[in-house]
């Protein structure tokens, strides 16, 4: 699949003013992966402003592609403008988009499948209210519970006070208020017919430098019980290139994806077919990581910032 | 290391006299698994009692044995009771009480790293009192709550009032109050160097008919984080057959294991060596496991009543 550019070293970029006008020169829209690129937790880089800038300034179309589910888009151009970079809604993609628009747009559910059981935050139902998807779930207090012995009965007994029979979709999350009820529904759900999707599957969060339970622990216990995976939307998962492509008809030719994971942004814009990848050593991925690893970008940098040297 | 028994046919001795009278005889010890085999939830099957009591007339030592790690031996020896089966605390291994004596008896912990962080109910609480183990986590309402900007920040630091410097040990059962704040507790455990212990990793619990999360859905989300599997110490780890013999002292080749599940409980038997194992097919597995499925037991029942046929 990415035989051609995993073989191949990538070209390092920083302080090379040449290689860096060629290979800007070759990209009209550039995907951002955010965490690690543009910032680290709540710390901005020096120049992620100016960089934005400078490449807006060029004509480049820049995009922000996020695998957080907890926020919608509204809530993450908050985010983006809480720590000074400009932007706009339509720039940004998050995987709660992502997946709303797969259900929406994507899954054929019969007439009386179409409700969807979430477990997650916010940005999930706000993105689902957008497409119009209706939904249970979510952050909803009545799921916030304890799980009782009547529960038990009713959901063995497909109780419609506790099973929706309109359900045809379970669409899992990062959610801060996982619990056993929870998990227990969507598994019942999943047993009777419903397609199974994930916003993402990393099973890790950052934050305060550490690591803290992403969205994919949220579905390994599902995975477990199941013996099955979930369909995923958030990078690498090419369902989000596509609506990625959908809303902004670029040549992948002409677009670079930049990010810091080589096994999942890198390789996101390699299967994607991406005209080009470019890694930046901010955040997870070592210089190792992009000369020698099994995903390898087309180019890579120190920090993003180093694109400033152009001028 | 089971390919013996695995390739040969298990014998059929329902209605079988001189064929249960022979298999009977060769065993002194019987390890019963409970659920799917003397009862199915709170439905206790007709002719267990009198089983039971048949055994014992003759002579034989009776052990339940019970991946249940959310109750403590005396708390099962009462569910036994309320169904009507007499037994002995002495008669029964729980995985709470084996993942106990493991702690207490196997691991050697380093003087300042002896507290076990608790993923899981009372059962398991109860089970390390009475071998003197200190632990913090399991029922304490302290743990039942959601996680806040504080605790990332404090987790990540290390912070005493939130990270036992002395947790030496994290041990995953079955938790009905499992949460986000657990999740990433055990997590910064393991990753600080505590040893990752499983009660049992039965991804499922029966209840009512149908299955709810068992204990293998707690450890999922830390397999999966960690990118490692904990010891797990029910059935069908050898931990768990260590301890009873340890306590019973009996000759393996005569002894028997009686199941219903074929991939925990009769290879539970089959890789302890013991000199026989038994299905009954009152549970999850089928005559088709048992005859031509990869783990086969020596003998097989349609219920373990049976056995009443010796008489």
């Amino acid at each position: 699949m990415t035989q051609e550019s995993s073989q191949v070293a990538p070209r390092y970029l920083t302080g090379d003013k040449a290689g860096l006008q060629e290979f800007l020169a070759k990209f009209d829209v550039f995907l951002f992966d955010c965490d690690g690129v543009l910032w680290s937790g709540d710390h901005l880089f020096p120049g992620t402003v100016e960089t934005l800038e400078l490449l807006r300034n060029n004509g480049k179309q820049v995009v922000f592609v996020t695998n957080n589910s907890t926020k919608s888009r509204a809530d993450y151009r908050k985010k983006l403008e809480g720590l000074g970079i400009p932007s706009t809604v339509e720039e940004i993609f998050s995987s709660s988009y992502s997946s709303s628009i797969y259900i929406s747009r994507i899954l054929q559910l019969p007439e009386n499948k179409r409700k969807v059981y979430v477990i997650g935050e916010s940005g999930i139902e706000q993105e689902l209210r957008s497409e119009n998807v209706p939904f249970i779930g979510g952050t909803d207090p009545a799921y916030r519970r304890d799980v009782t012995p009547a529960d038990y009965k009713k959901i063995a007994a497909g109780d419609e006070s506790i099973i929706d029979p309109e359900v045809g979709v379970v669409l899992v999350g990062l959610d801060f208020h996982m619990n056993y009820l929870k998990i227990a529904l969507a598994y019942h759900y999943i047993k009777r017919g419903a397609v199974f999707l994930a916003t993402n599957i990393d099973s890790t969060l950052p934050n305060s430098g550490t690591l803290f339970p992403g969205a994919g622990s949220m579905s390994a216990p599902l995975i477990m019980m199941l013996n099955k995976e979930p369909v995923a939307l958030g990078k690498p998962s090419q369902a989000m290139m596509d609506s990625i492509e959908g809303k902004f008809k670029f040549d992948r030719s002409r677009a670079c994806m930049v990010g810091d994971r080589a096994n999942t942004d890198i390789r996101f814009g390699l299967e994607g077919k991406l005209g080009g990848t470019l890694g930046v050593l901010t955040g997870v991925s070592s210089k190792e990581d992009f000369v020698s690893g099994d995903v390898r970008p087309h180019a890579y940098l120190d920090k993003l910032s180093d694109l400033l040297d152009l001028e």
